[in-house]
């Protein structure tokens, strides 16, 4: 597998996105994020999704210079419609409307929709964290592919419905919590498929809505679901996180207008200016207490440490900027085949 | 087992809060949501709980004249110190000040502490649905029994860390979330064991770290803990809810002030009006489609039909208003043994 350094994958993405005509700023923003996600060990949002956003942009599923227009706007509130721009772009733009808002009222909300797949919503929660905010982010897909089951339902109603949240510490790793509320994204099932294993229990219902560990289930006809995480507990989580996502960001009106380049989802953007409640100092203090103190409990048999939410991605992140990241060849050789339609050079 | 109709029971509970000193409006309350807790299903929340609240008025452990105090104040946020009043009365007046303020700039958040057991949350996070708001509350207990331990981890560090989430809709019963982070309230555990059941698979380890059946091993030496509900997941959830309620709640600083008086929990309550994003009669219709969207899933097996969260207790509040309120005979003397101490009539 060829091995490459963060600067250089993320100068190579950032020079494929302008020659599809983003502006310079957009495109390493959006080269920054996917190069985080293969550092943090994320590599279904890295760079892999090149080539996809490619064939999106060729058959103008995306509007790589589109300008967010906020459609609806109070002292602390807005909606954006976000003009089929690249997810990644419009999703930093309503974090930075909602961060502006925040820092004039002490917390904001941002409701937003008409956008491209955002990558992982972690990137835009931790937006928040370096003016001492906590960050939110919630996404919907109002009538996406409803790969996930109500509690005590046979057949598939919600999306996979993910959340993020991040607060800022002191010393410690930030706390930064990115999940489907399903009990896995579908793309795990998707690859389980492929590469012919089972799923783990209490994942995947079969079309009789019998537990299963088929991963191909889902992919019948008639098709079977993925469950909840956490049974009726992550089913209403998924419930509120739809209402948040898709009600407040708007995204079922377009549905009535019949266009194929609207997408189906909705987000909605959240930030907290801790300073309001104590000072932030003090606030990020306690944070690291917290995280002390959960970490202070002996492992469980089967780990060796206890770990907070984001700091497996922030050691990943660590080891791969001193060793490289690893591409797999197919990777490499389809961001060639890009960068070549493109006529840009590699290195 | 004594029926009694939930107005002579409220019209009791109301009659004996008012002798221990609670104004009329606040008995009146307090009274009303002990019984909708009967009404509703949750007998644990209901006016079993009035023995209880008296021993704690009687050895001083709660203020029934408290007048929460705003200790921090912005536009659209604020924190309370509750002054060590009734729960129920603390977090109806934060909830009261969140929704003023979420009025006026379309969202606020409102952080309080010192404060007694407050009963259910749902009944606090429902209040925004007149307003046609969305309504949170998240409730932490930072050195207060902790319970449950972190994914990956065998001793427990976090407390039951439950939240609430209410959604308004139009025709049908509103969207109404209220449950623990930890796979089980620890009263339910504390019931097994009374009653030497076991607990359900995933739901408590002992002292080693081994899953477990036994309920025993909660209150053993060295002792067992409780699991978060869905693995990691619900691990990150609890400790966002640990965040929100105790850091943004403010109960840490008053950890310093030794006092045995003073109360290990604090609350964040979270109002969004729904018209700054989407007219609110639309936004409710919305609410309706989602809600008859999910309910259309033919049910799985074992399960007669899919519920929406909020639908069960809607329900049983309707058949016992018909029905009347049974209590369990212990439950209904020791009321009567407090009315007697307080003089006050039964009926």
């Amino acid at each position: 597998m060829p091995n490459f350094s963060a600067p250089s994958l993320e100068d190579l993405a950032q020079r494929i996105l302008q020659a599809m005509g983003l502006a310079p700023d957009d495109a390493a923003w959006l080269a920054r994020l996917l190069v985080k996600s293969n550092l943090q060990g994320h590599d279904s949002h890295g760079v892999a999704r090149m080539p996809q956003y490619y064939q999106m942009w060729r058959r103008g599923g995306v509007n790589p210079a589109a300008k967010p227009l906020i459609i609806q706007e109070g002292p602390v509130t807005a909606v954006m419609d976000g003009q089929m721009g690249f997810g990644q772009l419009v999703a930093r733009d309503a974090m930075r409307l909602c961060i502006e808002k925040a820092r004039g009222g002490g917390m904001a909300g941002v409701g937003f929709h008409n956008f491209t797949h955002l990558g992982r919503l972690a990137d835009f929660a931790e937006m928040a964290l370096e003016h001492s905010m906590l960050g939110f982010l919630f996404v919907g897909g109002r009538s996406a592919d409803q790969w996930v089951a109500p509690w005590g339902g046979r057949a598939g109603r919600l999306s996979t419905n993910p959340l993020a949240f991040a607060a800022p510490a002191a010393e410690c790793t930030p706390i930064s919590i990115d999940y489907a509320t399903s009990a896995v994204p579908e793309g795990v099932v998707r690859l389980k498929k492929l590469r012919g294993e089972k799923t783990p229990p209490r994942t995947l219902i079969d079309a009789d809505g019998h537990p299963t560990d088929d991963p191909s289930v889902l992919y019948a006809s008639p098709r079977g679901s993925i469950l909840p995480f956490g049974g009726h507990k992550g089913y209403a989580l998924s419930l509120m996180v739809e209402i948040l996502a898709c009600l407040l960001g708007r995204s079922g009106e377009r549905l009535a207008v019949a266009s194929v380049n609207q997408s189906r989802f909705g987000a909605f953007a959240m930030a907290i200016d801790v300073s309001r409640f104590a000072p932030a100092d003090e606030f990020r203090k306690e944070v690291d207490s917290l995280i002390r103190h959960v970490k202070s409990s002996p492992p469980a048999p089967g780990f060796e440490e206890v770990l907070t939410p984001g700091e497996p991605e922030a050691r990943q992140e660590q080891k791969l900027q001193a060793e490289g990241i690893p591409l797999e060849d197919e990777t490499w050789s389809r961001i060639r085949e890009v960068a070549a339609e493109l006529s840009v050079e590699i290195f």
